[in-house]
């Protein structure tokens, strides 16, 4: 018999317990022995829930019980569930999580505590919600030298911007809408400021690079700046405009790692995910490039691939499954996002902005200027050509002498 | 030390050498050992190959050279290579694999071998070439019940569709385009007939299902009959043609599949899978719709599924992966395809094809007519509700009679 135990039984642990409940008979098939829950642990009561039988509130009755083979960590944050996932490692117990916040801060010393105790430390479920993307990527893809990885890995900044796009709701509103369906938090800052995406693009560039990337290592901008203007303008370009985290691996062993909008041609399949849908794209030296899409977040989808980690780990009970990264002592691991070429989508007001071309193309060389409907002389939107971004930044700079930089968005 | 051989030193053999040996650091850092290629396996002669030193033409080396742990048979075909693997699995030896033709007819059977012989068989490049889905559909997505499986999984005749659909080519120009680059073979019938897409299909539902689904099993159709004209009328009613594969759970155990051109919506993503581009979607009762998208067959591409399944192989030496399915003795497993619900349409050409619309009307009941430029009154296009299949053809035999039936296909 293999005893599995879930910590929190909030949205993504009531609905682990739900899908091994209902599996439950393939899923002993599976793993070749009898699975069950054993322990739910949460503080808060559930007396008329099904499993009312199987909650506990006190962890040591967890970690004492030999039984015990697997903990889903599904209770978030990173104070309880650090101090609680460290503790089943070192008692050799397998931990797996949905918990982005803590493996992109946590990861390289839970993974190593992990090794050393001879247990797992699994997280599918911590990027891209249901989608498989950590397996294929330490596994199927493991024949090939990543070269990039970018996606869209928030789904409610995705909702967002598909309802700016699709049906010119304001920022304003269709964050209320978002809120409104559950999509979004009340405080939705994590998400809208992109800070969620971040943890999630850090996990993944530690995983292709073998280093770990902090969060704080990574240049981070959100959405909310955004504009129906900017959608507008998008458009009649080709573009549309979507939150996305990348990291790529430069010629001299470092990386670039960034989250922000971007201007993504719409003949790109990623400029085709809308809604609460996330994709990740990844590069490799042989398979080129590979597409990832499903739902990233919610209670089932995420409860899948919590459930996939509990059944990997049963089957490889004791024997360390070699998903893993070490710890990034170079502060320059990172290069600094200015320094890397890109081109730039510019919206500039000015008392007769038009007058501006001739000075924008002195200092841009070759650009495309951007038209709209119902645009004055008093607004120029372009794209820059690809340059290092400190440079783009500089030549704004002397171009907000005689004009208000209204937006700025990297193309994709 | 981690010995591997290579059997066929065609585009996947010699796209699997070039990927492992530029990668080969990395790829033993990986599996923890350092790894070589001892042999390549081909009866013809490379003597420029930069692996001129590993090239052999006799077979039993590979098989009694203890040292060599995995194999990679990518000679493709069922009769050498059924002998070779076999051989290979009862020595002990794991094999990867991209052949399809050989996983759809013999998977059951290696399978077991490989089982008794505590050796592994894997097959990641048999289905969509690079693009993760074995693995993601066995491991990631084990804690669901899989619901369906549909997929574009052929690049070549996605690669005509798209020229047809875009750039209004025929069928046979678009064909001669796919071979004059390489993408479609001499003689093409198993791409443009479905049998490739068939035996991918076969092998994906076999693993899902956990029973051998054999290609006679499963109702399969090409793409050779399609014309402009149908490609017109369905980009009038909002969709694509594409050529679909797809398996499905019926409520009474049973399973539907089918390989068939179907009409895609313009709003499903796999509508904006094109040229040689496959994607597979797989639908989860935990993960809801999950899609994988890339490049389908190429040699690097496929390599790199080889190359995964090697170090997958090579880090579980003598421990079976649990990848596996029984042998189907049920003919009824499948399900006839014309007991199943559709929605069809339909092209007929009888003079004064409108004088037929109230007795058409009175067959289907609700139905939808599509138009297009310069359509006379001797040609009707509809969209019937959704029908057992078998009634739907009764129903096109009555109108036969009075009406030629120039196409049907079925919706998605």
């Amino acid at each position: 018999m293999c005893k599995v135990a879930v910590i929190g039984y909030g949205v993504v642990g009531s609905g682990t317990v739900e899908l091994f409940m209902k599996n439950r008979e393939s899923i002993s098939k599976k793993v070749g022995k009898e699975c069950d829950i054993k322990y739910i642990l949460d503080l808060r009561d559930f007396p008329d829930s099904p499993f009312a039988d199987k909650m506990i509130k006190d962890f040591n009755i967890i970690l004492n019980d030999a039984e015990v083979e697997v903990v889903a960590e599904v209770v978030g944050g990173t104070t309880f569930a650090y101090d609680y996932t460290k503790k089943l490692l070192e008692h050799g117990k397998s931990v797996v999580t949905s918990n982005k916040a803590l493996v992109a801060e946590k990861g390289a010393e839970l993974l190593k505590i992990a090794r050393e105790h001879n247990c797992n430390y699994l997280f599918e479920a911590s990027v891209g919600g249901g989608i498989p993307i950590i397996r294929p990527l330490n596994k199927c893809l493991a024949g090939n030298e990543i070269l990039q990885i970018s996606g869209i890995l928030n789904g409610t900044t995705n909702f967002i911007l598909t309802k700016m796009i699709k049906e010119q709701m304001s920022f304003d509103d269709a964050l209320k809408m978002a809120q409104k369906l559950g999509y979004a938090e009340a405080d939705p800052t994590a998400d809208v400021e992109g800070e969620d995406a971040c943890r999630k693009i850090c996990i993944l560039g530690s995983l292709a690079y073998g280093k770990h990337i902090y969060p704080e290592m990574v240049h981070c901008s959100g959405i909310t700046k955004i504009t129906l203007d900017d959608v507008e303008y998008a458009a009649n370009a080709g573009y549309v405009i979507k939150l996305i985290g990348s990291v790529k691996k430069l010629d001299d062993g470092r990386v670039s790692a960034i989250v922000c909008p971007r201007l993504v041609p719409k003949s790109n399949l990623l400029a085709s995910v809308d809604d609460v849908y996330n994709a990740i794209s990844v590069t490799g030296d042989g398979v080129g490039d590979v597409m990832f899409y499903g739902q990233g977040a919610g209670k089932l989808p995420t409860a899948s691939a919590v459930v996939g980690d509990i059944i990997d780990c049963l089957k490889h009970h004791h024997r360390v499954l070699a998903l893993t990264w070490e710890d990034c002592d170079d502060k320059n691991f990172v290069a600094p996002y200015k320094d890397m070429d890109v081109s730039m989508y510019v919206r500039i007001k000015a008392e007769n902005a038009e007058a501006l071309k001739s000075s924008i193309s002195e200092m841009f060389g070759k650009l495309m200027y951007i038209e709209r409907s119902g645009r004055t002389e008093n607004e120029l939107a372009f794209i820059t050509p690809n340059m290092k971004e400190a440079d783009i930044d500089a030549n704004l700079t002397i171009l907000s002498h005689s004009a208000e930089i209204a937006s700025k968005i990297r193309i994709y």
